[in-house]
């Protein structure tokens, strides 16, 4: 290999360690469970093992170009405080980056974990063609991020790219983020549990009622295979997921224009069952995706027909990500390779 | 002067041609009206009449840099097509550029009306200060443009910017465009007049429908002077414009955490009545808003505050535009001199 660097990926369940060649080739990856309980210090002190551990393996193979950490959280890009982070409750206003730098006593680039998500998929996954992609995560909450000109959009503050708390019924679900109907509440894995126990509770006989009270860990994934099984109150729910997703991505394609928007995380799995109808919302509120869309309304991967029309301009790919829980981990890996090119 | 350039701005009513210095200072505007219904060669044989007559009188005095149009519409960037303009009905698939080219026997360069006024704003006006600026236009419709490091973002197809087709309401007004409850069917000055009548109809004796049925030509400004006078009826149909408005600012917000958001164009007038509601709306349900909103959460212009609270980041501007209904002109001819520092 050329040179390395290496990637973090920093979640509520797992810490995963990963050394990537600039071709984006994994070398080597561990994966940890996250010590939550035993406090931040003990997460760090975990996450600096790992890191110098594979830092001092390759060094003497390759130069080792950086280290970039993908945190759930609001991140102060300036100060590399960790200002809050749903899934580690202690990292309050916490300076994680001084701290990992003190350990490691190196630099390192912290960056939120959907952006560097969408960076991952930019470099090496479903958008890798192009320099602007915007990315939805369909995980415990809806997270986004914005790629333009091949880095990451962070806004004024670090705190572009929350698609997910995008409105969609102006009076509907409380979000956790104080607003009425976000995205989050109609497409988050969480979200798809709480639409299926709503219909249970208005028909408590129904087969969807009778799976989940037989199942003390129903969960989105078994919504789906009810979906694919053909259970019509499942199907019905995935439906309304498309149909949101599609009046939020409609938006996006209107105001954005971008060449390709990406939805990944684990209730992605869930795409035959909602991209239909999320492509046929698209077509009717979006004029831009009307007028940029490829021609088969119904296929289930639209960006990928083969029979795109012809005639000016770009079509507007809307797709699946390509590398599953990885792509942070590969964005991450990211982070320092393109930190270098600027410096 | 050093250098100059001449804008256009080719209105539904309107046709303005100015001749416009490299320090944004107004050299000499002509006024023409927009003879829609003699056809578009008419309106060309126009409007090159006056860029030549502007062109011919100043190019001893400095070197013209060039000349920039503004056009309501859907414009092909690449070819110079208008592929539809609403104001401009016969202009379908027309090869305004290369029809205005050859009359001029000099290059133009063609942009949408609306990213032209956020240019324009962006050069000169309220968000002066500024790489990163969207811009709401409050019309006949409502228009949007998008200034992203300091250039028009066009995005993929030169579609960029229909943040007036965001959905607000899922099932609301049908739209123009095809979609349901576009920001355009409640924040437009057509809208406005709308909703009003639907006031009317729910309470045909109430003061505001005596003052409609008094004037033929009742307007969004009718609406705007009742309000100010203190008819509940005209302010409650502000405050939901400002609801609305805020719904979708609140998505821009959140979506690119941009330091400035101007709103401008006729409507944008009855500010006093509607932005309270608006700025409301966005401390509740945009979290990027609620912490970046400079403290003053019921000043006119929040922008505008001269107490902006210390601390870490930038603060989130919402804010009136300040050339009016110059914007455009002043982008048009911004067009050229930003064209040639690329070069």
């Amino acid at each position: 290999m050329n040179k390395f660097s290496i990637g973090v990926d920093l979640g509520g369940t797992n810490l995963r360690i990963a050394a990537v060649d600039d071709q984006g080739t994994l070398i080597e990856k561990v994966t940890l469970g996250t010590k939550v309980q035993r406090g931040r210090d003990q997460v760090l002190a975990d996450m600096c093992d790992a890191i110098q551990h594979l830092s001092d393996k390759y060094r003497d193979s390759a130069p080792l170009v950086g280290i970039g950490i993908g945190v759930p959280g609001i991140i102060d890009m300036q100060t590399g405080l960790v200002r809050e982070s749903p899934n580690l409750p202690d990292w309050v206003d916490y300076p994680a980056r001084a701290n990992i730098e003190q350990r490691l006593k190196t630099v390192v680039i912290l960056e939120n974990d959907a952006n560097v998500a969408a960076l991952g998929e930019k470099w090496l996954g479903a958008a890798k063609d192009y320099a602007d992609v915007a990315m939805l995560t369909l995980g415990t909450g809806v997270g986004g991020g914005l790629v333009m000109g091949g880095n990451i959009w962070r806004g004024a503050n670090g705190m572009a790219g929350e698609f997910g708390h995008t409105t969609v019924e102006p009076n509907g679900h409380l979000c956790g983020c104080g607003n009425l109907g976000c995205l989050e509440q109609y497409a988050s894995a969480t979200a798809m549990v709480r639409l299926a126990s709503e219909a249970i509770a208005s028909n408590s006989k129904s087969k969807l009622a009778l799976a989940a009270s037989s199942d003390p860990e129903f969960s989105a994934k078994s919504l789906y295979n009810l979906a694919i099984q053909g259970d019509e109150d499942a199907r019905g729910i995935f439906r309304f997921v498309g149909r949101c997703l599609g009046i939020v991505l409609s938006a996006m394609v209107n105001s954005l224009n971008l060449p390709i928007y990406v939805i990944g995380g684990g209730a992605s799995s869930a795409w035959e069952a909602f991209a239909p109808a999320m492509y046929a919302e698209m077509r009717k509120r979006s004029l831009v995706y009307a007028a940029t869309a490829p021609p088969d309304p119904n296929a289930s991967h639209e960006g990928a027909s083969a029979h795109v029309k012809s005639g000016p301009g770009h079509k507007t790919i809307v797709t699946r990500a390509l590398l599953g829980s990885d792509a942070g981990l590969y964005g991450a890996a990211r982070l320092p390779m393109l930190a270098e090119v600027k410096r």
